[in-house]
């Protein structure tokens, strides 16, 4: 069930920014209940098994990984000497390392490569913009409250796990419950709340912990909310998003850019969300850091120079329609999918290929990644097109990166709440004769019929459509005066033929002004970091039989630690080579630890193979050293001097181990090499 | 006035860690007012002339800096199409450029040289955190309310312009009133909230907006407060500080060292301040980025094996003695410092020298850095000794890093609060025989005497201090009872010889615990920016007489990007050559720019120097190029396949432009090259 599950953060359920799946559900009755296409997907996919996890259940795979996460301080409940906070962690030192590797490639892959415009705006903002944004109005969950405790729950989740554990532990279910059930659990996101209070009184669920009745679900609303200065009088949240804080700089950034388009902007920054019940670990926080890029575009023209580059690229796509009809996911080449029309414009595909390449490099299993569009209800109104980088874990498909193509929605919601145009303009290299409607009310005339009330007339009549105008210049040309309702005075008034004049003329236009489409592509960084996690983690057999070592097969680039360096006995001149070369990867970047514990080198590799160090250097003479490799064990032996350039060569990327193993002799391990962790 | 006032934002005032001048101000009646110690360094310093602004005076200066850095977007005040919110601004490309540079040489320079434990905890913190450290209670600064419109004042803000008002305006002013009010400045910050009321009523100061009267001053707590989760029952608030993060985890984080000490902690993130009304652009905001170092210490060992490295260093001290008789700063030997016992010990003075070599290597001028001592009366009781890294900037003298050895002060008050305990063991080689004060209650014999008391008085029996133990003891050998407070219970208690052994014994003991001492260096980040900003800003003539233009003269380790190309004239040739230099430095990971517009070149250099580009690569034949130097202007011909590697050179620190110019023939500018910004 879990694959159709929005796990989402990046448009939360439901979104602000994505009033989403409003029309298809008052089309649907709520006592129906009739199948979706989601239903229809959730009933014919496949859970595929957690790769990496070998014979291991799900559960126990996510046990060992984040017990190893956990004992190596990767990440720890915050707080944890006062008893935690729910859905707020830290990382430590190794898993503080790895998310600034991942955020440092972030910004080289996108920022760098694509000449985007970083920007770094505050987490405070104040009520005004986000009520812009749709989230002061619209970004909540619904949520119950136990009647005599008040502690509150997410009504979803209670009906998700009541209709869950009927059909897992419940074997007196009849056929037709079972399907009610699934049917419940495939449509569960699209629910109101009135659907979803009418089920939860049905079923007659009550509060999990004291069994008493419960309220009513109705909207709470996710931000932490605050107050801007000593006044009290200016509300304010912590963002939910950090990607109003690009468009509200908009006008400045396609300045800086020349006021030309397209453009990219991109902001690396923590977001805040005061979930209801956070679950699942590090994938559902209460505050986290999300990397965007909000790329502006010609509406009318969304090819992009640099496709080529990508086209060739193919991978798991999920397509809708297949979806929809039931099927898998299927391999694409990203090029056929633009010309076949399944992805809806050049450059939503040129940043789908981007961030495969992104995600691939850093270490996620391109096996476990696919992409998959948004079906017709998950989507707003506005978007033209939407694919999610879903990544498989434990916990089943996680939405990872969020890629939107949003049209103008966001530019025209500031531009209205603000007053300040944010639009773009195309200036055209010879004047453009167009024509024109041109809508002309006579103050005089309409001062004297409607007196005071003149004003509101007269921008009602400048308001109308262009079908509007010429309905009236129709009607006042045939009947001479046309009754004309002016929105603002609630009422109707009758217009004459000599109060406005209409007509079609043909003017000269030197540039095109219009409100720029973007495409945003939203990381969730921690869950990106968190299925790294698992797609990296796997356990080999210790010394003793039933020792297994834990190894997380990070690439060297997210790896949190490069190197260490151990001499192989306490001697003196072993500890002054150790130092020597610690200078000389202090001076190449290279972040190491030496080991000057008198552990057996068995003991002190499985430490270091269980944080994901790449290799291994032993200090076991004064001129030449042992270089190991973590996931072949494979040796080679170096020069002292030599060894700082050799492990950057790897750890920059630019040659494999297999690539320079040949070139240096072969260390044969002594059996007490890898004699696993015990001493 | 300014070298001395406290623009503080790491221990804001009265800080809530450093409850500072407490004592003092209990022993200073309000009605005296006597000069202070501060108030004399205050009368007896100079305000140096802000360097680099030449002849321009220091407001000049001010103005033609930050109009080069808001119009070329370095930063830019956050919602501003809304209006804007005090103290909230955004970094643009090139100042979040800046700032993304300082943060990677922050880490290469402390976290990755010192091999440093690094982590990352949420913003969002519970009460309960807070409340341990004193934020919750002491946190705050004095406000007054306009008592008919409700508006915010800070009440020695008020104060301060008040008086310095009078001194500037009032030329009738007596000069007795001149050093009335002089006094008043010097003192500003000790004062109470009812010696600032007292001022404000005597001096009549009303509300500078309205003219009405205000109320008297109350403390106005400087957190963001929120709510965690969705009961409304949990308080929260966003942190003022990154460093609470890294106490509570203490535990962790020693284990995680090998339970070892000494060892650093750190933490780069936001920190947060409702400031009551912010003033000073960048320096004073109300969410900014911290990089916090927690370095735990033995309390009895605090030499540091690395001081040899920086003993050497000599820059602008200013000890507490000097500011107290009136003297100026000096330039003293780092190594001296501590053997004559100025800085209190080896690993502060270490810190010291690190922060003067990360700033200095930033770009901020040495001989406008100076590192002052905190006087008796800044310093919280328990902090052995704290320096602050200032510089001189156009506001005066910024407290941007400051270096506080604060004692166990943290780790205990977290210990006291969680009951969890934070502390270190050393083991020792040898048991070592201790004598013991051993206090044995007679549980049965209180039992039989004080009933259902008998477990508060046994709690308070073996709660005696080693002097209270010992004068019972003493009292019941010589009168066989003695009269005993239980404070728990409270009253007196008699205490007869058969209830208690008080007994000192000799006993082995294998380690010793203590809770470690924290050296804590905080670095404002934005502070040292916009310090860099100033330091690095100049002007140049242009081609005409009244130009100017901008240079921001940044080493090429901060600069936002650190090459341009330019094609010389628009030819296809030439922008073909353009963009194999940009993919050449693309993959040697340099940030650049190609300017394709038709502007001439000096055009074109006077846009990159504004932005403090250190090289541009003009294309101008298709075989070599020409290297341009910001600062010098000097030119060199470099071959097309040599130029990304020249200037990764030069930008990477490896080689220096006079390193490099002499290896390549020069190129004479033209007059055209360098016309200034005019087209």
């Amino acid at each position: 069930m879990l694959v159709l599950r929005r796990v989402s953060f990046l448009l939360s359920s439901p979104s602000p920014r994505a009033p989403l799946a409003k029309p298809l559900l008052l089309l649907r009755p709520p006592q129906t209940l009739a199948p979706t296409a989601r239903q229809l997907v959730a009933m014919a996919a496949s859970v595929p098994s957690a790769g990496g996890a070998g014979t291991m259940s799900r559960d126990a795979f996510r046990a060992a990984v984040t017990n190893t996460l956990e004992r190596r301080l990767f990440f720890v409940p915050s707080f944890k000497i006062y008893g935690g906070v729910a859905g707020l962690y830290d990382y430590g030192p190794p898993g503080c390392a790895v998310k600034a590797n991942v955020l440092a490639f972030w910004r080289q892959h996108f920022v760098l490569e694509e000449g985007m415009l970083e920007v770094d705006c505050p987490c405070v903002t104040p009520e005004v913009v986000l009520k812009a944004s749709g989230h002061v109005d619209k970004f909540t969950d619904l949520m119950v409250k136990d009647e005599k405790t008040g502690n509150c729950y997410r009504a979803d989740h209670l009906l998700k796990d009541f209709c869950k554990d009927k059909l897992e532990k419940d074997h007196t279910l009849s056929p037709e419950m079972a399907e009610e059930y699934n049917r419940v659990l495939a449509i569960l996101d699209d629910l109101t709340a009135e659907q979803l209070g009418a089920k939860i009184r049905e079923y007659k669920i009550v509060a999990p912990d004291t069994k008493n009745s419960l309220s009513d679900p109705y909207p709470f609303n996710l931000m932490f909310q605050t107050s801007i200065g000593p006044s009290g009088l200016s509300p304010g949240y912590m963002r939910p998003e950090t990607a109003q804080g690009i468009f509200v700089n908009f006008k400045d950034l396609y300045y800086y850019n020349g006021n030309k388009l397209p453009f990219a902007a991109a902001q690396i920054g923590q977001a805040f969300r005061n979930e209801i019940s956070p679950r699942q670990g590090l994938l559902r926080v209460r505050e986290f850091t999300l990397a965007e890029i909000e790329h502006f575009v010609d509406p009318e023209d969304k090819s992009h120079p640099k496709f080529g580059d990508v086209s060739d690229l193919e991978f798991w796509m999920f397509p809708r329609e297949d979806q929809m009809a039931g099927r898998s996911a299927t391999r694409l080449k990203l090029g056929n999918s633009i010309s076949e029309g399944t992805v809806n414009n050049e450059t939503l595909g040129y940043f789908i290929g981007r961030v495969y390449l992104f995600l691939t490099q850093l270490g996620i299993d391109k096996d476990r990644l696919r992409f998959r569009q948004h079906l017709p209800n998950e989507m707003a109104h506005y978007a033209a097109d939407c694919w999610d980088a879903e990544i498989e874990c434990s916990y089943g498909w996680i939405e990872c990166v969020g890629i939107a193509d949003r049209s103008a929605y966001d530019l025209r919601a500031h531009s209205d709440k603000s007053g300040e145009k944010l639009e773009a303009h195309e200036k055209f290299a010879e004047p453009r004769e167009v024509e024109k409607l041109v809508i002309t009310p006579s103050k005089k005339e309409l001062g004297l019929a409607f007196k005071g009330n003149q004003k509101l007339v007269v921008e009602s009549l400048e308001a109308m459509t262009e079908t509007e105008a010429l309905d009236m210049k129709a009607a006042l040309e045939s009947r001479g005066e046309v009754e004309f309702k002016v929105c603002t005075l609630g009422k109707n008034v009758t217009i004459k033929k000599n109060m406005v004049s209409i007509n079609i003329e043909k003017k000269k236009e030197h540039q095109r002004k219009f409100t720029p489409s973007v495409i945003e592509p939203s990381f969730g960084i921690g869950r990106i970091i968190y299925c790294l996690f698992e797609h990296c983690f796997y356990q080999r057999p210790g010394k003793t039989e039933d020792e297994q070592l834990n190894v997380f097969r990070f690439p060297p680039l997210v790896a949190p630690i490069k190197c260490t360096v151990f001499p192989l006995v306490k001697l003196e001149k072993f500890e002054a080579v150790a130092k020597k070369i610690s200078k000389a990867l202090t001076a190449a970047g290279i972040s190491h630890i030496i080991d000057m514990t008198g552990n057996t080198i068995g003991k002190r590799y499985a430490r270091t193979d269980e944080i994901g160090v790449p290799l291994a250097i032993t200090v076991d003479h004064t001129t030449s050293v042992t270089v190991r490799d973590r996931d072949s064990k494979d040796q080679i032996r170096v020069d002292v001097d030599e060894v700082a350039s050799v492990v950057k060569e790897v750890t920059d990327g630019q040659s494999t181990w297999a690539d320079i193993m040949w070139r240096y002799p072969a260390h044969t391990a002594s059996a007490a090499d890898e004699d696993g962790a015990q001493p």
